[in-house]
């Protein structure tokens, strides 16, 4: 086996879910992934931890979902499995990442929607996410299968201090600010208060590979227009050139060159759908690529992402409301040309090179 | 896909488990059973039932029995998901048969003792064990690939009313009865009493393929020897010759002509395993070869099974005594040649030949 695997093993699980003896673990992957599923095991082992894995596999979801459309109900021995769990490891990879994409968006929804009280526990735990380099994968990242591994691998198994220490000159100026105003081009202006709302460092503590800073918009406080200009890859369909148009935080008219119908039925999720739950700054130059991979590509250099829905809990301040939906779905706007990021009137970031790195501007 | 894996789904739907719409269903599979897992995940939508795939990889177990080696405790976690499901089906295939060859079958028995818990509960449920003709398995059966699927399709995708039918037979035999012997040419005599415990007839509930009538001996009452003359596959490893001495119920003297050691640590895993658990008659002539496999071998007409270990609740009389272990290991003798099955002094078969099919003897 590839030694990149066993050392991606001791990442998720001294670094981001910092296993300890006792531990309950689930491990969620698909076959894809049963090399990294099979270390994992062995360090889940070694830490005298107890493995229960769940095979993850798209084939037996699009097989599910299309014989059954509707009337989905939370299933209870998931649940309990995860309320049980200390540790909730998921990983990412896929035989064909277009699996799903015949299922109808309203069942993908509903389905959501019927699992909403795990994903909610799944948070409320130790968790981890990240990717296993599948061909697949490989693949859509329009790369050879080595290749992939190299840039997966790389991007994962790194210093994780170093990371930490470079972004948090980004958090001290993000965490005690009011507004934020992001221009890109003639398409994208808009601003929003994160007064009160904590900035966080992704150090790949749950996202392997990590590499942002971010935090969650006043609900109510987004205004003006978004040209997402990377494309957007969800249940299995690409999304194009979303267009979001904001007025006091809701969506208030939406577009996309390609599969607005997936769009559209994100933002009809559910009332918490149609408003923002996180900004985040990539800020991983070590990611070089769009690999049509949200965990990668929203940690790129020189991209900021939104996601409409779900805010996570450690990113709202207490006197601020929690954005509450079914879905939580990124999307990514390139920074790096005619593209300003302003904090309180100030550009921070212009181009894609922040002002700490570059005291010019 | 072949269209037998469908009909597989089906049986173990319909007929083994009787799904019902709002089940919880947990399958336990490996990969190299995905098919059926698939065609499973479409029957559970059609009933509308709610699935949970556990990925049931040997590759997993041994990389995490390797690292462990002791010091095992019950899994809180998949306890919960067990003690929440209603139905559980266990679908058997593997990559290599031999890939836990390498684990000491010590800390395979501390590890069965730590999930003995888990066990219970799930045969507290609707519940089902399978096989699926995964290559590794033809390779153990020393078939061809085609050549095995045939084999278990036959086995399995069958009418089993008239397999009930065929067995009940036996069962009216059986069941209102006191002293079993048992008898094959030089090496094989022993006794025991059935008296108030039930006799069941499998046609396919709860085994896949079914095809056995079979009971529990009285827990102190068997008394002779055996020598089991089919081999014996137990976690990854062959053993032959078989041979178990009986007095007042116990394994008092033992022997295997091939890793003897395997045999040993069953016997030693507690109390309970040096005493029978069943007494099981294969009755399925439908299964014509011997494919070291136990879920098959036992059902093959012209043999007897005794299990140590673990009877089962079923099988035991409300004025008898359960015995209780971790394990519940089978093991067959050959009944075509030389041999009879006595019930209260009456032959009841001879060389294979049921009384009620041969009115000769």
């Amino acid at each position: 086996m590839d030694p990149r695997v066993r050392e991606h093993a001791e990442v998720i699980a001294t670094h981001s879910v910092d296993l300890s003896e006792g531990d309950n673990v689930v491990i969620a992957a698909p076959p894809a992934a049963d090399d990294l599923a099979v270390a994992l095991h062995e360090v889940i082992g070694e830490h005298g931890a107890n493995p229960v894995a769940l095979n993850g596999n798209d084939r037996f979801s699009h097989a599910f979902l299309r014989s059954r459309e509707d009337n989905f109900e939370t299933p209870a021995h998931e649940l309990a499995l995860i309320e049980e769990t200390d540790v909730f490891i998921a990983v990412r990879a896929n035989e064909n990442v277009t699996e799903t994409s015949d299922v109808s968006p309203e069942t993908n929804a509903a389905y959501s929607q019927a699992k909403q009280p795990i994903l909610d526990e799944r948070l409320s735990k130790r968790w981890c996410l990240t990717q296993y380099p599948a061909p697949a994968n490989a693949q859509l990242a329009e790369m050879s299968t080595p290749g992939y591994e190299n840039f997966v691998w790389d991007a994962i198994n790194k210093d994780w201090e170093a990371v930490r220490e470079h972004q948090q000159q980004m958090v001290e100026i993000l965490d005690p600010a009011d507004e934020v105003r992001i221009v890109s081009g003639e398409t994208t202006d808009v601003t929003m208060s994160v007064s009160g709302n904590p900035t966080l460092n992704d150090y790949a503590e749950k996202n392997l590979p990590g590499g942002e800073v971010f935090t969650a918009p006043v609900r109510d406080s987004v205004d003006g227009e978004v040209l997402f200009d990377k494309p957007l890859y969800h249940q299995g369909r690409e999304v194009t050139d979303v267009y979001l148009d904001f007025e006091d935080g809701e969506v208030v008219d939406h577009a996309a060159e390609k599969n607005e119908d997936v769009l559209t039925n994100v933002l009809e999720t559910d009332d918490g759908a149609r408003y923002l739950g996180e900004l985040g700054i990539g800020m991983n130059r070590d990611i070089d690529q769009f690999t049509y991979n949200m965990l990668f590509d929203e940690k790129m250099g020189d991209t900021v992402h939104m996601a409409v829905g779900r805010a996570y809990g450690d990113t709202v301040g207490e006197n601020n409301e929690q954005n509450q939906s079914a879905v939580h779905v990124d999307m990514i706007v390139d920074m790096s040309e005619d593209s300003r990021i302003e904090v309180d009137g100030e550009v921070v970031q212009r181009n894609g090179t922040f002002r700490f790195e570059d005291g010019e501007f």
